[in-house]
């Protein structure tokens, strides 16, 4: 009997985890829930397009939902609400205020009985797994995270707020000499500015001054200030057809040591080159609705993170198989 | 209460796992236990050696037993014998016999009430959640794992069994161009011999006949034959200079893809750098056995892999510190 899989809000991010269930032969798409027109939406497989009004009428109907809004206005409301409802997976990444998002649903989730599973995808997701790994297992090190070269939705909409801009992209680049100097082992102390550097591809409104606005965005405080920036002036048309691509990924690092000195050097890297950013973090999100699913028929209740989740849970091969084709 | 942790083979590993539990505030080593003459060990920390046939008075005493034997000949017995007096970790790495191993020391665990994690450390272990997790998330795709430039011990004794070999050492090399063939997404079909080459390191005995070694080495089935190999000889003195080291590491990938027509690719890259292969691994199997203590107190019984641990079981942090701080 497959799993019955809902999804809240049919962006990138829905559409990658429609994308994956394809993929999974024990889950099926049921239904999108959507505040557009549904009509206006096909989701993939030929599952329902539904107003996400009527979302609380699928209660007994879906084994879990699969929030895929966003972090800053939707998943704060969303998965504390839809907890009580349902058994739900989202991929809430403001790393600040995971702690109060996961206080507010682990409540929800155990006041109505239901299994939560938050901030999964790539980071925070398998970056975090691998930083936790990691650390269990070299507690003397240093950690590092570097993130791209890809777009970062935040900066490009900081962006686009500034007086005089049109459209624009920023692209989140790693510096090569950090990256040579963790993985030669030294430890380095990295400032903000020499991890990653930040390019700005901005499309002006007609008459703006592109002195100004190349300022404005250089000394933005928290975006953009404390990196080297370099902004290049395109047209609408060039940033259309050469910056529309969702590609995105990172590096983390655990650069340790062991011995009775210290004198042994670890470095342990994971990286991610990924060529659909939502796609990608759809898929996460789809392999954690496997692992609710099972965890909830054992009687998990709650909020819970990738952390606590055995990672057999996320496959769909049986510990017998994992054992004998991937141990 | 510290956990009371033990070790029995006190070798390159059990060394390795005595200085992780230094690094370990939570744990500490009542005792080493051995085959040798206890006197001739003198354990990190002023830890005991006692001799292994009295382990059995430890039963009550000893809260994870660590099994630091080889898998060829101690494991398969030990890890069995020893999951009916205490709960258990070891390092089992003969990937083919995994699956009888898991169930012999399960059914023996079972039986005496104890908690056994077998096959720890890095390949199996570490390489294996890598593959579990990129599998789950990507199950359209191929998987490579490359070793090296480390020392395999196996191949090494293989040479040693040659007549006229007084020593050899042997160090197996990931091909750059295949790493980068994967890198690229390409999905290449690697045979053998793409994938690594061997380099071996001979010391001759007096007279014997270098010819003879060299087409005894390079035609040996299994070890040699399918490989592109190299042999150099060299003296005693050099060897021991030069090639005693204990570095190793390897690669994990996992090239996927996702969208309607698979026309999104996505590489997954866990790579390991390890100064000191037996540290690395006792420092592995060290997080294993605070899991293996958690999980005995929660009432799990029998087999288990890392496949089977939820990660924060493996830290030492809190939940709530690992949210707050590696999310």
């Amino acid at each position: 009997m497959k799993k019955s899989i809902g999804i809240i809000g049919y962006g990138n991010l829905g559409r990658g985890v429609a994308l994956a269930l394809q993929k999974s032969p024990d889950m099926s798409l049921a239904a999108v829930f959507t505040r557009r027109d549904p009509a206006s939406i096909s989701p993939l497989g030929g599952a329902l397009s539904l107003p996400l009004a009527d979302v609380a009428s699928w209660r007994d109907k879906i084994d879990v939902m699969v929030l895929c809004g966003g972090s800053a206005t939707d998943l704060p409301t969303q998965t504390v609400e839809y907890a009580g409802l349902f058994n739900v997976v989202d991929s809430f990444d403001t790393h600040a205020r995971i702690p109060e998002h996961f206080s507010a649903v682990d409540k929800a989730a155990r006041e109505s009985g239901h299994l939560a599973l938050i901030s999964a995808g790539w980071d925070p997701g398998m970056f975090s797994l691998n930083r936790l790994y990691a650390n269990a297992i070299l507690p003397e090190g240093s950690d590092y995270t570097f993130w791209g070269r890809g777009v970062s939705q935040g900066h490009s909409d900081a962006i686009r707020r500034i007086p005089g801009v049109r459209d624009a992209k920023q692209y989140t680049v790693p510096v090569e000499n950090a990256l040579q100097a963790v993985r030669s082992g030294q430890r380095p102390q990295l400032e903000t500015r020499q991890k990653h550097t930040r390019e700005c591809f901005v499309v002006l409104e007609d008459g703006a001054d592109a002195y100004d606005v190349e300022r404005a965005i250089k000394t933005m405080p928290n975006y953009f200030a404390d990196y080297d920036t370099t902004v290049h002036f395109i047209s609408q048309e060039e940033l259309n057809a050469n910056h529309s691509g969702l590609a995105h990924g990172g590096m983390v690092f655990r650069s340790g040591v062991t011995g009775e000195q210290g004198e042994h050097t670890h470095i342990i890297e994971y990286r991610l080159t990924l060529d659909s950013n939502p796609e990608f973090t759809g898929s996460v999100l789809t392999a954690c609705a496997r692992a609710v699913c099972r965890m909830a028929a054992q009687g998990h209740r709650g909020c819970l993170t990738l952390f606590d989740v055995p990672p057999a849970t996320l496959s769909i091969m049986t510990g017998e198989e994992l054992r004998r084709h991937l141990l």
